[in-house]
């Protein structure tokens, strides 16, 4: 029997895995520049924000900081962000606007397909250093077929931390070896299949922009290495129709 | 502005509201019985079942008990009656594949078609004493189209303790007044109200047998009092197409 075989859970990174944040993010901050006439490199803009996320959220891995989720880590950053390009006196709704960006990332063009194909055999899910209610409307607004939501607020500590793909894995009643880890991360996987899971690599090289460095290739012989949701579809053995 | 014109996510209560436990696990527990050649009352034993549901919750909510997620808590009562019915010699996985019956329990005649039409307009999820994995499968079994898994085992609290409805309510970057709990149980909308949470309320008058007493009328003037899912979604502004 295939490693695959004892699946029955697929779990999905979602930033840069089933979306992407970065022309979603540059593409948003641009609109809203432009509506009021900002002068502001908003590519660079979206790079120091995204820059900013291990940082923030390495507070609470290490314990510095009591447990505080996404969309709150990425509110403080973005208020350093708007002081350092010099944007001044947005009202606190129009700041909200902004953070919730991140509940607004469009999907890339075979994430839906390829969800839709893996719901038909398997539970599918998230596993995203992502809050919830973040996930819930991403999800809504993209039409991603999520059985459950699961993720760091589930398990209350960050990826890479085990104790995150453990305490999820728990509560979907899995053992670790009955999940597989979906990402376009290394080190993701790595943490992942540290604990037991299964893993599924998808190129997505273009994630960072065109002079994309990281993740450009799988650096391990993951259980599928592939570059769509589609192929992890064909992967998994769930036909087109 | 009507209390209901605030409301972002409708969570709904699942065993009784959503689907019709008593039939799904009478009809189950005869098949196997049946096929087993065993003499047994499967009503009443149903009825047992659930009866220990409250008592075994209570352990967990006085603090007497560690948190304990519903399977368990299941399982324990489960082989309690066995003995109690003189029921013999099952093998584990036999046990299990009983204490499943409760992710396989069949919505009741309209509950799948008032969550799509309130799926249009309003996140809709859980917020039942059933643990996460039991609710991923049984939604998967039924169809049901939630946008989010939530409930006891995301809060850690069993129903009706405060705690469950305010952090739930949290997961969503909601306040309560932005939540309705839908319920075919006045205690339950009660404690909701009492944090806050809008109510809808749901006859099911056959929840527990053709002789049900409790929770044959709503015994306040909740938000919403209607007889069905559609119901719901007729008063909340959801229309056919």
């Amino acid at each position: 029997m295939a490693a695959k075989d004892q699946v029955k859970a697929l779990l999905f990174d979602v930033f840069g895995t089933v979306v992407d944040w970065r022309q979603s993010v540059i593409r948003e901050l641009s609109a809203f520049g432009n509506a009021r006439g900002l002068s502001v490199d908003w590519a660079r803009f979206a790079d120091e924000w995204r820059g900013l996320y291990q940082p923030a959220m390495e507070e609470v891995r290490a314990g510095r900081r009591a447990w505080t989720i996404l969309d709150d880590l990425h509110r403080e950053s973005l208020i350093t962000l708007l002081e350092r390009h010099g944007v001044k006196g947005l009202a606190a709704h129009e700041v909200e606007h902004l953070n919730r960006i991140w509940h607004r990332l469009d999907p890339w063009p075979d994430s839906v397909e390829g969800l839709i194909r893996l719901k038909r055999r398997y539970i599918i899910g998230t596993l995203s250093n992502g809050n919830t209610g973040l996930l819930v409307r991403m999800a809504k607004r993209a039409l991603l077929p999520w059985d459950v939501i699961l993720g760091a607020e589930a398990a209350r500590a960050y990826k890479p931390m085990p104790e995150c793909y453990q305490r999820n894995a728990a509560l979907l009643n899995l053992e670790p070896q009955e999940v597989m880890l979906v990402a376009a991360h290394n080190d993701d996987l790595a943490a992942a299949q540290s604990v037991g899971y299964r893993t599924a690599f998808v190129l997505r090289p273009v994630e960072y922009g065109p002079g994309q460095t990281k993740d450009v290739a799988a650096t391990r012989d993951w259980d599928v290495i592939t570059d769509s949701f589609t192929g992890v579809a064909d992967a998994m053995g769930c036909p087109r129709r």
